[in-house]
């Protein structure tokens, strides 16, 4: 990220607290190239090695405290107005700034719900409750997560354009794999062979390449967040596809289905497609729920018992979530409201987030119907990112 | 890292776990996409999306909780014996798993002192304590930090092999910089030579490519961890460089100084001179204090003291980290009794662990003298894995 666009996010973010009632947002963070917090790249642009608090205040200011070694790369890097560099220990230069701001609520770094907004260790809590020991401020601490869902979330027009480009260039790359698979080649090579796009043309992968793209062909795969393995298609099978990429630092995850003809067929059995049409409606549905302040949980639901009404199994996951410079991005998440969800479930939802849907079903003895698509959210309901799959793809040996 | 590899590192971790009396370690992580613990790639090999535990018991049991859409992909990963996939919430298998292993001692990854035994993040935190309330498992969790730093700091000799291979590999780069260097590049062209030559080999960078290298010219410089800058070389600098690779998944790291000769000059002036060999030297008689079972602060008091009393600055930082897969790796820090390297100074040395030894010092008007060289730990002293810079290296223009 590049020092205006973190200069950005830092403006963002003092609206933010401005429009929360929070008076400064601190996010303490040690050795970040060995564990490195989610907003480091979006707000500082940079690593730190030893105790170092980057602050954000209501007020506009910012202010880095870090190990003296690093004030020179600070001053370089050039995203705090105000560099603090330390010898032996943070305490000091951190108790007088907190004095300085003498904050009435301090948001940091964790949270019980949202990942990107935990990025306090547990032994780096402990650190900071003995600096804050005998002051007030330890009790005036809460968590950044609403900063951060509301900064990670709402992306600009710019952002936007960015992200669109990544689809676009991402479902080339689909259409590619459609020309590429017929009977007999490999989940793996069906990987291979999109590794080979991704490289040529120098984008990164939206997650771990070791399951980016995710292949799934035929009846009793591995499902979801598994890597490719060395299942050969077959006629008969559906197959589908898990992908996106990291394209100017933004990233895109899409999932399309194919079906593989038999001899003798022309179109899919009806059992395929009827599974596939529960997908792609469920979808639509789901999308006409989506509005600012809707409620994350109730979308989800809209899809899963339109599918469960259909005779289906639910799917054992959300049904989408934010997608932006991770793509597991930003608070909202549009699932059931189970335990391992948190509060997720039941945030309400704002313009401009981007959220995916990707519900799915299994179509017993063919494989997973499953798609996912992209859509932002307007004033009024939401803008579809992708242009969605309406028929599924046939492969014809 | 590949399973063997893990496999490998899980079996010592069990005769560590013997060793310091603990019964159980657990590793308890989410969204490691976000925010990877540290240990995850050692005994894992893979992502974790929802609330997961892996743990490693002391009569050699590993198994893994995590959310049902990635038992698929842990089978796969196959580290794990035994896998168990929760659909809602990790809480009730993970309470029937403590209840079958009863501990007495949980090592869990937080330390206040280590980064790389605290990937365990606040919110993530109480979670635990939420899900352990009202059973006796609360009281019985410690710190993984003793288990992390015998298990990232003894390295095998399979391990010290790679890493020598790749300190001579190093090496070689830092003698075509020699070539390289001549009144008038930048520091930036530099890098860039170095660049060039990392990525036709196709080595990785020991740590982020913005400063690794970072080189410096000259005096007046930005000092350790910045990136390099437009600053050119000119006669009478003394420069110098940090860099290391990583290869075959170990890091090096490696620091080596140049003198630039001015018109005339066949050798550099006297302080110059005495600068260099004054940490050369206290590389030296450092190395000699380094064996099993010495204090790491003592280490690093012998070189601070040694240059100190030839009328320099103390170096504003530690003498020395340990290394491995990653460049600050392991637990005992060779550094001085300052809060911010926590317990670290305190801890004693053992045999096979990989230190780096890492002096600087100004030379007003010159720039600044410092060498970095690796050390293993053997039975009585320690072994250079890197041959020592003797003399400074000359550039003539």
């Amino acid at each position: 990220m590049n020092k205006e666009m973190i200069l950005e996010k830092q403006r963002q973010a003092v609206d933010i607290l401005n429009e929360k009632g929070i008076d400064m947002w601190m996010t303490f963070v040690r050795e970040t190239g060995n564990i490195k917090d989610p907003m480091i790249d979006m707000i500082v642009g940079t690593n730190a090695t030893w105790h170092s608090a980057f602050i954000i205040t209501k007020t506009g200011k910012t202010i880095a405290i870090v190990g003296s070694l690093e004030e020179a790369n600070m001053k370089i890097v050039g995203t705090y107005q105000t560099i603090i560099p330390y010898l032996k220990s943070v305490k000091e230069d951190l108790l007088k700034t907190l004095e300085e701001i003498n904050p009435n609520k301090i948001a940091v770094n964790f949270s019980r719900n949202s990942s990107l907004a935990d990025g306090l260790t547990h032994g780096m809590y402990l650190e900071l409750m003995d600096i804050l020991e005998g002051t007030p401020y330890a009790d005036r601490l809460i968590s950044s997560e609403e900063i951060i869902a509301a900064l990670r979330g709402r992306k600009s027009e710019a952002e936007l354009a960015i992200m669109k480009e990544a689809i676009v260039k991402t479902l080339e790359i689909f259409d590619e794999v459609t020309g590429f698979i017929r009977p007999g080649v490999t989940e793996k090579e069906i990987a291979e062979f999109v590794f080979g796009k991704v490289e040529e043309r120098g984008y990164g992968y939206a997650w771990e390449k070791e399951y980016c793209p995710s292949v799934f062909t035929g009846p009793d795969t591995a499902g979801a967040h598994a890597g490719p393995t060395d299942k050969k298609v077959e006629p008969g099978h559906v197959i589908n596809m898990d992908f996106g990429i990291k394209y100017k630092g933004y990233c895109s995850d899409l999932q399309r289905t194919w079906y593989v003809l038999r001899p003798g067929e022309t179109e899919p059995p009806e059992e395929v497609l009827r599974g596939f049409n529960v997908i792609r409606d469920s979808i639509q549905l789901a999308a006409k729920a989506i509005k600012p302040g809707a409620v994350a949980w109730e979308v989800d639901a809209v899809a899963r018992n339109y599918i469960t009404s259909h005779g289906y199994e639910e799917y054992p996951h959300g049904l989408g979530h934010q997608v932006g410079r991770l793509a597991h991005d930003g608070g909202a998440l549009l699932a059931p409201k189970w335990e391992r969800y948190g509060n997720l479930p039941y945030m309400t939802l704002e313009e401009s987030q981007v959220f995916t849907i990707e519900p799915r079903l299994t179509i017993e003895g063919y494989g997973i119907a499953t798609m996912e698509e992209e859509v932002v959210i307007r004033k009024d309901g939401v803008e579809f990112l992708s242009p969605p799959q309406t028929e599924i793809y046939l492969i014809k040996p």
